[in-house]
Parts: C-alpha cells; sequence; structure tokens
C-alpha cells in the first residue's frame, strides 16, 4: 500500500481500532522489549464512549472487569455472525496467536477468551513437542491441520512460532534452517490472509520478575506443584536467548496482513481486557453479517404448523 | 454385580448421585418416551442442603441460575483435579454424549456446560453427516478419533448413535447392518470404560410442540433464519420413527458401564442445570487427586530465588 509512513515488510500498517493501533508492532525495524514496561495498563481505561464508567480511579481491576463482560458480550455477538455468514459461503475466520515466555498467561487468557465464545465454532489447540510423527514433516504441517475453517474462530497456544523460538534458543535445528523460516512464516500467513484468515498474533510480555514470582507460587501451593517443572528453571535461565529470539520475530513477522501485537501480561487483568479488545476490533473490522436468504418462510410455516 | 433389583443389559445400575439416580435409564426393558413429561423438572430444586435458597416458589428460572453458577464452580474444580491427576498418569476421562431431536438443544447445552470447563482440557466435537472419508471407514473410527485423552473431557454433539438413528430411520444402511450396532456400540464403551471412561449419555428429551415453537422462532427472526433449514420439516415429519429408534437406543445400550440419562428438556434452565448436575455428580464421584509429587522444593526455591 502506497502512502504509509511507517511501511512493515508486508506493507503499511493499517489497524482495525484503537487498542490495535496502541499495541501493533510496526515491522521491519529492530525490536527493544526492554524499552517496552510489562505493567503498563496501554489503552486502558478506554476514550469515554458517552457511558458511564465506575469510580473509583482509573486502571482499576474492577472496570477492567466490567469492561472484559461488555467485550464479552460483543465478541459472542460478532462470532454468531461469523458463523453465520459461513453457511452462506463467507469464507473468513479468525485465528488468535498466543506467544509468550513461559507463566507468561497463555492457558489464562485462552480461557478467559474462548468462554466468550460458542464452543461449536471456537477451536482451541495447544501445540506442545511435536510428536515424532509432526518431526517428519514440515514444520508447519500440524499448524495447517489445526487452522480454525470458515466461520470459525482459532486460537492457539504456542504456534509455529515455536520453529523459530525455542527451535533457535535451543539449536533443535541447524541456523540455517530457522533463519530461513522467517520468510516462509510470512508467505505462508500471506496465504491464510488472502484466502480469508485473519490473524491476531499476541505476544504476552512479563518481566523476568513477575515470572519468579509465578514459578514461586507455583512451588509453593500444594495443589498447584503439578504445573511445575523442573525444566521451567532451566529455560528462564535462557531468558536473553529467548527475548532476543522474540525480538527477532516481532521484526521480521509482523507484516501488514499479520501483524504482530505487544500486550504487557504483568498484570492478568489488563491482558484478558486487551486481548478481548484485540479480538473484538479485529471482528468488528469484519463486520460480518447474517446471511438473508430467498427462503420461502409463509411455505414452511404452513407446513410446521400443520405437523 | 448380584443383587440387583432391575439389572439392565450391561450389569446392576449404580449412581454417582441423586440426580443421576433420578434420570437414569435402566436398559433391558422396553422404554416409553411418551410416558416422560418433556416439561418436568425432575430434582429440581435439590434436597435443601441447609443452605437458603431464593424465594418465590421452587422450580423456579432464578433459583436455577444461581444453581447453575454453583455447579460450574464445582465443574471447573472438579475439572482441574482431573487434568492434574493425568499428568501423575492417571487415565481417567470423562465423555458426554448429548443427543436428541432437531432443536432439543445440544449446541445451547453444549455452550452452558463447555462454558464452566478450561477449554484447554475440554474437547467438543460436533459430528456432522459423515465425510466420504469417514464412512469408508467403520462407523466407530471417526468416533474413536475424537475422543478425549487422559485428563480431559469430551463433549460430542450428536455421536456413534446417530449410525443406529438417522441410519435406521432414513434407511441409509441395511436393517442387519444397523441391528447388529448395538452390540457392537455396547461392547466399544465397554473398552472405553474399563479404560477409564466415564461416559455420560444424555438423551435431551423435548416435546414435538416444543420443536414446532422453536422451528417457528427462527423461521420468524430474521437473524436466525440461517439456522433454519427445509430438512428440518422434513426430518420432523418422521418424529414417530425417530422416538422409537431413540427407545430402542435407551433399551439396548443403557448399560451399567455407560447408562443413559432422560433430561426433560422442554425448559432450557432446567436441562442446563441437570445435565451440570449429571456431569458434576460423575466427576465428583471418580474423585481425582492434585499429585503430590517428591518434588525437591528447596532445592527449586533457591535456585529461582538466584536467577
Amino acid at each position: 500500500m502506497a502512502g504509509s509512513r511507517r511501511p512493515g515488510p508486508g506493507g503499511a500498517p493499517t489497524s482495525p481500532g484503537p487498542v490495535s493501533a496502541l499495541l501493533r508492532v510496526d515491522g521491519g525495524s529492530p525490536v527493544d522489549l526492554g524499552s517496552l514496561p510489562a505493567d503498563a495498563t496501554t489503552g486502558f481505561p478506554p476514550e469515554p464512549t458517552g457511558e458511564r464508567r465506575p469510580r473509583g480511579g482509573k486502571h482499576d481491576k474492577r472496570a477492567a472487569r466490567h469492561a472484559a463482560e461488555r467485550t464479552a458480550a460483543e465478541l459472542a455477538a460478532l462470532q454468531e455472525r461469523l458463523y453465520a455468514a459461513a453457511t452462506a459461503g463467507d469464507r473468513r475466520r479468525v485465528l488468535l496467536v498466543l506467544q509468550g515466555m513461559d507463566t507468561s498467561g497463555k492457558g489464562g487468557t485462552v480461557k478467559h477468551v474462548a468462554g466468550a465464545f460458542d464452543p461449536a465454532g471456537c477451536r482451541v489447540h495447544a501445540f506442545k513437542a511435536p510428536t515424532a510423527e509432526e518431526r517428519a514433516h514440515h514444520f508447519l504441517w500440524r499448524i495447517d491441520a489445526a487452522l480454525p475453517p470458515a466461520g470459525a474462530i482459532g486460537i492457539f497456544d504456542r504456534s509455529h512460532y515455536e520453529d523459530v523460538l525455542i527451535a533457535r534458543v535451543r539449536g533443535l535445528v541447524p541456523p540455517a534452517v530457522w533463519a530461513r523460516r522467517y520468510d516462509e512464516i510470512n508467505a505462508w500467513e500471506a496465504g491464510l490472509a488472502a484466502d480469508g484468515v485473519t490473524l491476531v498474533k499476541v505476544f504476552l510480555h512479563i518481566s523476568r520478575d513477575r515470572q519468579r514470582r509465578r514459578l514461586l507460587r507455583r512451588l509453593d501451593d500444594p495443589d498447584k506443584q503439578w504445573k511445575f517443572s523442573p525444566g521451567d528453571v532451566a529455560e528462564r535461565a535462557l531468558w536473553p536467548a529467548y527475548r532476543e529470539a522474540y525480538e527477532a520475530v516481532l521484526e521480521h513477522c509482523s507484516t501488514a496482513v499479520a501483524p504482530w501485537y505487544v500486550v504487557p501480561a504483568d498484570r492478568k487483568w489488563y491482558r484478558n481486557w486487551a486481548v478481548g479488545r484485540l479480538l473484538a476490533e479485529h471482528l468488528a473490522a469484519l463486520d460480518p453479517r447474517f446471511p438473508r436468504g430467498e427462503l420461502d418462510t409463509e411455505r414452511y410455516r404452513a407446513r410446521l404448523l400443520a405437523s
């Protein structure tokens, strides 16, 4: 697109709404995660829209919970229209990709966001370490298999980006292999976008201190210890390498058709609110419509009344 | 099991709780769905447990909504324990099977029940008409592929029972084929049960009048017409044949290890409450436990504090 002020590698950034505009990463230039505070509450509370907001100070959990409830209702209504539109041939669908360090709240975000949707039209997939069968295929093979069909919302807890994150940090493949994956991912995502997939890629940004607190909490609660893995401590030691790998992802793979959003995630209430808003803004921009068919309603009404 | 008063084909009925006991079908003898009122609210409100219930009459929507909220919290807590237990090798999992005529509320029940669970441990699968590939396999092939893994809750919106329902009513396979499927299903379900699957099979029982009202509502609301299919009217005309096919299922396939429950479903609030209770009673009977590991917490705490 012409006329862009800060073109990313895939073209000019465009934004479906105010929170998206604030959190969006303009790809193509280096990203410094250290300069982005993980406890920020960017864009909250939203601009006054004429409606009364609860008193008691901005940036507060209670207001965010109310705002998130309104967003949930909005998401449910938009999802129904997206789903309905697909029954009339609309191929559009939405894919939320969640990435972030251990304890950044990927699972909690899935729970919060998916809770707004009708499960019939929402597919959640958590990617673990690839199986032997998956490793025998191209790295995008298992991702393709988990994509949402027309009319659906897909939610990925981890994704193909692990193939340029842990694969790079842990050296699971040679540098030449992971290095070419950025372009492969961009090309693949551009194909999806052209086919009607709205990609919403979210990096849940937590601080190293916050991760320590969350890991300690798991360790100290007997009912949470099962979530603790000794491997978490080993991964944490690689924090700088992961940060670098994430910065490379944000620089190389935030494109006009599939941008990345950095969501400060030290505060859970903000994280939930922000991811909900990102989805709501993208869905609203799609503006899916209920099909208006040429159903002969009189005929079927008569048949139903007679049966 | 010996000493049963009304043994089903698979043994003596046992029940994990009061609502299960009330709604359970004792297999082995003929079932007359006509004698079961679809607008019943069996078991609601539950026995007083010492807690105060909202005034304003029993059997009322508001009380049910509150009760359903309590059940949702119970389901979430039990699911977490089931999920956690699986990380320590517990193979148990739960499968809710929902069947019922069109408009009986299978989708609405999925939405309500799945809403209580963390999507990470809950797999919802809606079975449509089988694809060409699925038809090229044994009828249980696609069902097997959709089963929940250890620690998860599976929810089926329609299931393998379609292969003795629409397949029988519409003559999609010869009578000799569907006729032997009852035994095949019982044997297959017994195998699952022995492997740790708790099957909760629910027939959502609506009246023919209620179906007409619901279909008319879809027809009359422009935003709901996309849900209306001319085929719904054709299927409705086969109501007596479907009823007979359901009665056969309830008679032949309600076994000790995998019983059927008939949930009166004319009232949505009762239906949601009852299915939630059935699941909660079965999960509570499993009594899954958080693993208590031999984690050297002091060592990891020290390492975390140093990192």
